[in-house]
């Protein structure tokens, strides 16, 4: 870092124009050197009270300010860390985002924002660039909660927290919401309002959340002394549609019907209030129904209001802050931590007001 | 900037896994002067290949990178830009951000992210935050195109652009959709289809868009000679709730009906489309109905799919990128650009297929 080259340009007005003041331009402006100007502008070491005033009016006349990237070269620390989403940043990362960059800037450090699309060399391009940056930690992050290769850069020691996304490796730590347990939530609230059959409509099973609330589907039933019927579990697309059909398939067979549903989207169970509706059925009275994601321009549009689960993804946003600055703190964090879901209740499962969360 | 301290940390093991290898690293492993092994680097100056070898050799085995932050403080640019949020990153933001981040990187060029959520000190001090990073330029974006207060930074030659957002200052460049021309699209792709009634359900009349867009409404149904009735044109809420709403009150009302619906927005659509199939009116066959935002969450759940005006956020964004990159080269830019609107046919407006856009 010695072979910096001096600075040279004299300071004029120009400064205030056409770039940003520096310390020489302070140290001139005052007349004093330049290790002077900066005990000044740092309150320490001794400095006479006359050399101190002309030092900060100097500043305060250049609208100087202390160069960020200059202090970073002086600390161990750039203040800054990386935010890789290896998808484009979708509904769900961006309530994460948002809590984590809000986390991380009341404690002063700034966040590169990279996307990186799926795209494995274009992520390796962003790693290369943040580490140029001499990021402090690493965030990644993606679409839906699925498993994904580690990101190995070149400086090993790099913390990097993984949230809404998880690796196979038991040095990294993983943060993700407790698929399972908002699952349990959702039907056991369900069978404690009396339903006695409760059905799964829920997305694609290759994402590891759809086996997860599948497998809270299942141990809640069981629980709750209820069976879970092979046939009553159905996994199609995460959408509107497929609630639909699979309504209409579940009720338009014989024997029998559910008396609620706990879908595995808030599309999907929205999809399904639709269904239900066309078909003569009522939401709640008929059959009860609770969704997933807790996704305002669903849960709001469904008529009757739609119950659902709530990741909590703001919570888990400001938790991944939290444990990256643990990290770059020195205190090696690792494993999976699965953050609790919560059940916000409204009208569509028939049970009317928090009380009954 | 020559006050740096010399870094005398001796090159270990340490170096491998505790911290990022500086050029004094692999100087002294080379056994060469930091000039020399600066040069070799850089490919520049006179070396012998021997000590060339000498010196690459021993960036790989410290896994050596260049110092972009020291590389900043050398060169007038930190290849750093910031990205405001006066709002939360919302629905309408990610496509512009994420074309953004693209055409900056793509350029060499990181994004700060920075959510001040409408918190007026928030953003101050985010702004301090990035002028210490001596970002090159700010973007500015928000939740909805609305007005806002110039960003006032106290280096008054720093770029700005202004996206989907603006502010009323002539020095300022701001970018925004074509609202109007939106509008026009849709309700002459209506007209030419031969409706003769065309309303327009909308948003809350304090959005400039909702303005705009009733401006576009009216003046395609002058061009095609047909009449604007002022009770045709129901502002609301951007709601299914509101379109439903505005639906029963056009078409529950004597005097005839409207053969088509320009909505501005797509959960209007998507309301107005529900509520006419529960009154027994096919779409598009009694009602054409065209939306706004071309949101696939709402187009593709609409039965029948829903033509829509796609305001092109991703070409905003890669527009405001280009824009920005052009400003940090020295060509300043004002000015408010409105980018063109594109209507994408589905089934709702009764043209199916993209030949009749």
């Amino acid at each position: 870092m010695t072979d910096l080259p001096p600075d040279d340009a004299p300071p004029s007005e120009d400064v205030r124009t056409s770039r940003a003041a520096t310390l020489r331009d302070v140290a001139r402006l005052a007349g004093v050197s330049i290790g002077a100007a900066s005990k000044a502008l740092n309150a320490n070491g001794r400095l006479s009270a006359e050399t101190r005033a002309k030092v900060l009016g100097a500043a305060k006349a250049l609208d100087y300010r202390p160069n960020n990237l200059a202090q970073s070269l002086h600390r161990a620390r750039s203040m800054t860390v990386g935010m890789l989403s290896t998808d484009s940043f979708g509904r769900f990362t961006f309530p994460i985002v948002e809590a984590l960059e809000r986390r991380l800037f009341d404690h002063g450090i700034a966040v590169f924002m990279c996307n990186a699309t799926d795209d494995p060399s274009r992520e390796r391009r962003h790693i290369e660039q943040l580490l140029g940056k001499r990021v402090d930690g690493l965030v990644v992050t993606a679409r839906r909660a699925d498993k994904r290769a580690p990101v190995v850069p070149a400086v090993r020691s790099l913390p990097i927290v993984y949230v809404f996304s998880y690796v196979d490796d038991s040095d990294a730590l993983c943060l993700l919401p407790d698929d399972e347990g908002g699952a349990k939530l959702a039907v056991s609230h369900l069978a404690g309002l009396g339903r006695k059959r409760i059905a799964h409509i829920t997305g694609p099973r290759h994402f590891e959340a759809v086996r997860l609330r599948e497998k809270g589907w299942r141990a809640a039933l069981s629980e709750a002394g209820l069976s879970a019927r092979q046939a009553d579990c159905r996994s199609g697309r995460w959408s509107e549609a497929w609630g639909r059909e699979a309504v209409e398939t579940l009720f338009g067979r014989g024997g029998g019907a559910p008396d609620a549903l706990f879908c595995g989207s808030d599309q999907i169970a929205r999809g399904a209030v639709d269904a239900l509706r066309e078909m003569g059925l009522s939401v709640p009275g008929d059959v009860a129904v609770v969704g997933f994601d807790n996704w305002n321009v669903m849960t709001d549009a469904t008529r009757p209001p739609l119950t659902s689960v709530d990741m909590n993804l703001g919570a888990l946003g400001g938790e991944a802050g939290a444990a990256l600055i643990e990290m770059i703190a020195g205190h090696p964090l690792a494993g999976v931590r699965r953050l609790p879901c919560s059940l916000v209740v409204r009208a569509s499962c028939g049970a009317r007001g928090p009380a009954a969360a």
